[in-house]
């Protein structure tokens, strides 16, 4: 057994530690081993620990959202060097199957998100991360390592929805969940300029910093207000233009639909515990589009080119930061959203 | 009170009645009577003297899919003329609003489907059509009326369904259904040359004329084979690139979506009548984009080309064809798909 | 003969003047008469004063890009009342023909560009406005005339070719000219938020208001740098991923192109006076696609949304208003781009 | 040396002659040697023997069309093995760079056409192909190598043509040149099942090929009829929805945009030996949009399929067909169209 290092570890049953484990190594000539130098806690950990991700395995080492330094590279590695600043895809894919050539990357028949839940992911001092070339994304000059930090996961998920959900200028747009992943989207879609974009979230706190950010034209909370009531007025009664579901909550799918005119598209980002009621008799003329699914990372050069040309700045998201020795308190303050906490960044372990 | 005619009357409570009634006139500037030369009777006939479609009016005239002659036209049609021969769209539609102008016909908000079910239909020896520059299509020379029948109900759904597809030539596609809608469904769905059509119908006697007419390239009976098995084993796998479900069936939404690839399309063509489960958290990351709803029958002058081009042939559909003193009759074999019927055809009352 | 107005008045040979003419009366029950608040000078109608506009006529009233009240309106009209505000399209169209139903609006068989050109125009204090319907956009509460002064003529140019210009984030951008519709056009294009937007002019001037107005993220003058070789080095030695060509100028349709990279889109919103050179066999292989021709004015309702929302903001391009009385002056000012002068914007006539 | 094979040689001058060369190996990891089974001459060759394809080097062995059996593979090849029967795709790329991850092949910045012109090609009894996981397709059980012929050039290059032409049903369209690519542009054309189908060329047996095939709907030789007044006749005075210039005459791209309608697309298909004049003052207004370029050969699997499922055939293509021993006989009867040739076809050396 080679060098040792610190990670957080899914232990099954609810339970994550931190817990020293070997500095991993090339496995594959296409592998590459990334020094982390932030990584982030994402909701997508949480449905780990709770059991709620079947493909998860228990022992696994956490983390899919991560950015770093290159500190070894396999020998059929191309695009990668020693001491590259680099940001990671949450996929693995290979670049060359049926699906991956169609830019559908999590559906890579060798691929998918595996990272963090299959394979030892990157909450941890170091990563290896599996056919590099596909899975890495350099940080160019003149961009941190923590802007950089969401453009392989929330953001490439933000950016992947706004990308399929058919927008244009002049549009009205209605965004279901403020959360991280709903700020990501909104950001991406605030890049196709629509008319008006309207935010639904119950918490108030999150919808005044989507507001404070320029994202939100409107915000409407639905323990305080009658949102589809609301939309049909702003609308003159036609409903809202897109909606992106990105809450999945109790009653969000329907809200969703609900708050459409006829012939909208519905992009469901947010990833439900149970199936849904699609009242298709309700609904029929309707001639609604349903997007579901989750992130193709297929954009990840572009998001970066978009972050480097400060068109995308994900700071804001960032509230809490610490190394990687507070992890454990990390998860419960993200877990609860207390003090505010939008995301929590983990710095390096301080030795 | 003027001249009278023989109209076929939903009369409320599954009962439909050849009655006479006043030939209708104009009322709009806009409108156009028509003397129908051939109708047909539409499964949605049955759905309203079944009492499940709300709007459908008590003595209301039935019928929405004819053709005819133009016997007058109002002072404001500017496309059409006495003598006329025209196919008539099942909506009716002002061209000018929101939704139209985007091509969302169907929810025109001054129209939508109306004939036969709010306002008097064509199942008649006349009828009168609102906004006639939209709701009508000029049959050209060489085209006969039963060839034009379809084209603005049935057909157009099928095209419509096609054209919304995102279809490419090498695809592989599943269609659910091959009674009247699912032919005319496979007639619009072969301009687009997939390389692989599949068939789905629990009638053998369906299947084997979809077959003979060039529209299957294979045919799946799900009470005799697994048709999921057999998908995939054709498919590597994969599954069927689209699906368009026009049974409505007790489980066939829930086939169609089983049936795909990942990143598939969906097309629901059928109207149910019930609320449907759509299990996200089973189909996570299968990333299928669901296309729901009812014809916009915004392209019937397309469609027409299509037949006088003899691109598109309707004729197999007609297996039973008798004048409209016969058409109680018609109902019940149709409804009951007796004696091998696909379509019944009302041919002008022999007086 | 009725009640007289000043109007601007082309006269031939490069003569325009300010003459007294009848106020203009409803012809057509779709017409509408609008009270002429601001109107501006536009670069085609000097073409027309240069005799390069062939369909121009004589003694016609210019002026095709104005903004004013409803006077009168034909009994037809349908969206329009007297005391509306509303800004006038710059094309004329029955929005019911071949070319009209798919929005090649200025291609309609019944119209075009014929305002100022072809009929009386709205440099003067009146005018008619044939079928109103389509011709006139509402400006709503909150936006200004002449905030909505540009909506139908050159802003509509640039909202056009930034549609046809198939953009996505990410991208780099040049665009060729800023001049008024150059600046249009950069604002169009902002709304797609591309990476990067390279402007380039022989105008220093032109240049530092683009960037100023956080139009352009580089500029060049390509009479101090070698632009071709500039965009190559920024762009790794590949080229622009779009090109705009808006100034028309004696070299500015071969820049265009060889600014490309393999693959690109050539938008030519630009009108030439003769011939360009196509040359293909040195761009074989580069698979280019040029997108030519004349604004399709068919999205002035959005457009104004956009106005509506703050999204577009036109208000950097009037450098000079005077009233009407001043007409002559002005056509002088804007022909030689005196005082820095953008746009000059006519208000009424002070009598 | 090794063993030696015959090929098929460009001295420069235009001159080609059978020689004597070894038998070509393997040269890097990702190469596959083919043994050919059948080969083509193709156009492009007899441009290179004139001298008007500047890339091309002398002592070259000509042939980028051909098909054969896996003689030998290197060590990274991944997806095709010793006895797999292949087509030769016409473009060597690497479908990792920024040209290949959107499809845009021949701009590969490692590749491109290459074969048969600056490195070796398959007129020749072995070839040894670059980036074989690209570059070849698998031949499927039931198709013929003689079936699978010219998938990887002319019928890559109509398929491609006709995938950018942004056809639809109902569509009339016009099709310049019916020689081979021709005749494989109007095969694919066929698959998007266009209303009408013109086919305009000189040679009035090349017209009746296309009409015996099913390829043409209508066939008008431009020596005999005005083809601009027919069309127009055919089309209501409006011009073809969509051109496709595959001729590459002296007059045919002017031909090809009066031909037009207005807003239509023309897919400039052919290779030209000399620039082209763009009259855009005279087209100002039509809105045209011009797709220029050669073949992106990025959809050779999807064509197999399409031959496969027999919706392709191809065979009416082939006029001639002898061993390599012929060969230089077969460069005079294509090139001067002796005998009807639209095909010569190079079957294996008989020692």
């Amino acid at each position: 057994m080679g060098e040792m290092m610190k990670a957080v570890v899914y232990k099954g049953n609810g339970i994550v530690s931190l817990e020293d484990r070997p500095i991993p190594v090339i496995l594959e000539e296409t592998d590459a081993i990334v020094r982390v130098t932030r990584a982030s806690i994402c909701s997508s950990d949480l449905h780990i620990k709770h059991g709620a991700v079947p493909r998860a395995r228990e022992n696994i080492i956490l983390g899919h959202e991560f950015v770093g330094e290159i500190a070894e590279v396999g020998s059929r590695v191309k695009h990668f060097y020693v001491g590259d600043r680099v940001s990671v895809n949450v996929e693995t894919f290979c670049g060359e199957c049926f699906f991956c050539k169609q830019g559908f990357v999590n559906n890579c028949i060798h691929g998918g998100w595996k990272l963090g839940c299959c394979i030892d992911g990157g909450q941890a001092e170091y990563a290896r991360i599996p056919m590099a070339d596909q899975g890495l994304t350099q940080i160019p000059q003149g961009v941190s390592d923590e802007e950089a930090l969401f453009n392989g996961d929330i953001l490439a998920t933000g950016y992947w929805a706004a990308a399929i959900g058919e927008l244009k200028p002049a549009d009205t747009i209605a965004v279901i969940g403020a959360g991280p992943t709903g700020l990501c989207t909104l950001m991406s879609i605030r890049l196709y300029s629509p008319a008006r974009v309207i935010v639904i979230d119950t918490s108030n706190e999150r919808l005044a910093l989507a507001k404070q950010q320029g994202l939100a034209d409107f915000c409407f909370n639905p323990s305080e207000v009658n949102v589809e009531e609301e939309i049909f007025m702003l609308t003159d009664g036609r409903g809202a233009d897109r909606v992106f579901e990105v809450a999945g909550g109790e009653n969000t799918f329907q809200l969703a639909w609900k708050l459409t005119r006829p012939n909208a598209v519905v992009v469901v980002v947010a990833l439900y515990e149970k199936e849904q009621t699609l009242p298709l008799h309700q609904m029929y003329g309707k001639n609604l589009v349903f997007k579901t699914g989750g992130v193709d990372a297929n954009r990840c050069e572009d998001i970066m080119k978009m972050v480097q040309a400060k068109k995308i700045d994900t700071s804001c998201l960032i509230t809490h930061r610490a190394p990687l020795n507070d992890v454990i308190k990390g998860y419960d303050i993200f877990e609860n959203k207390l003090e505010g906490c939008i995301k929590w960044v983990i710095t390096p372990f301080e030795h």
